[in-house]
């Protein structure tokens, strides 16, 4: 049973904007990232090759909260936690960090509904087995 | 004083992921687009031209709700409420309705603090007259 | 028919970099930005509702140079012309200006190629006789 | 004398849109930080900490050519070749090839000029003999 993963990636380039910090959306991606990135750790995969056909993780949620502003080539460790996993829903909980340090730059929340899509409409589901049996919330 | 405002704008091709629906961190560009429309229409800027010199509003909270999906070339209405305004924070409420109805398919909020940038550093600040002046609390 | 369409736009914060302009790879959501409006003012459409079945539009081959920067809340004029027009791709170019100046600031193209999309494979068809007969190149 | 590097990132969900492939536009992010990490490499930074004051890298021309999609979650090997460097530009040209694969799907150029900054305005200047030094064109 996994419920914690970690990510570190070097802020970009683009993603920064003319305030010379990483612009607060971007931080979404960093979250998404550490997300999948988590679910491959377990041998699965949300979309594309190896994902349960004709099921989808749209949010429902998400939010940030930001405490110090991350700059062009800073290292950033992402932590991710699941804070809680329900029959169709899990609440991932994310941490950033500058690589080395433990000062907490800016914590997240990405709240994800397991769905079916078809004809264009999305509809909760019960979150796969093979998702289900893997996956615990962080003590 | 105001205390709203309302923005229509088109989900662009680039703004969908291969789930064929708007990426989740998109909205908060729609946010700020949002936000920084509403302060030109008080004759303001947040950056730039017409800012406050050495004035910043950096975000140090966001969240969005999304309750349907938004897809390409859906027109779009983001309206935007003052929900709160501090010494140095204001608070910003955002209801996207697809151009026409009357049902909301995201909400989202946006926490700004009024700061000077100095060598790097942040630090809170008084919201400028020129801003206190135009803006209160939506009722 | 038609060969030429503009779209006007500003320069939104998180388009800028820490360079204080507007990234380069953002011109090119402008330029698609200024295709997909040209295409939906001839009552048709690239993708989604509208759009012929099956059908789709890769870009084989992109480019921009740059004359001067733009920056934030600058408006933006970007002129498209079709550069040429064959059975199964069409050459678009783009020139961008501040509205109400005659400068160029950056000039691209982007040719498209109509494809159909099976199995996640695309290949390269005849151009829709609904686009065809409608879209002449720029004299 | 270093005239080549090599990166490698993989296909984020963001990256993608409603056609199910990466977006044309992101293939220039992935330029940049393999040019970004190309000059890392060499000990140097081209803005921000370790940076040359005063010293900025506008691009003035880029071009990318598509020969086969990239997916979700696809691993890039992005490989940098100095195509020409004079007095005040280099010309990077760029492939892109899934790993352990030999075919390419895309290659791109960005052509950079040396410039300073100053009261908004760029100006060509020579570049910097800490990088003039260290990088030559490939063979």
């Amino acid at each position: 049973m996994a419920s914690e993963f970690k990510i570190t990636r070097m802020v970009e380039f683009h993603e920064t904007d003319m305030a010379g910090i990483m612009h607060f959306a971007n931080y979404f991606h960093f979250m998404e990232a550490a997300e999948h990135a988590f679910v491959r750790s377990l041998g699965l995969s949300i979309a594309g090759a190896g994902a349960e056909p004709g099921i989808g993780w749209p949010r429902v949620s998400v939010s940030c909260d930001y405490k110090r502003p991350l700059k062009f080539q800073d290292v950033v460790e992402v932590q991710l936690k699941v804070t809680s996993i329900t029959e169709k829903a899990i609440v991932y909980g994310f941490f950033f960090r500058k690589e080395g340090e433990k000062e907490i730059t800016a914590l997240g929340s990405i709240t994800v509904v397991c769905c079916t899509f078809r004809d264009g409409k999305m509809q909760a589901t019960f979150i796969p087995k093979s998702f289900a049996e893997k996956i615990e919330p962080a003590r």
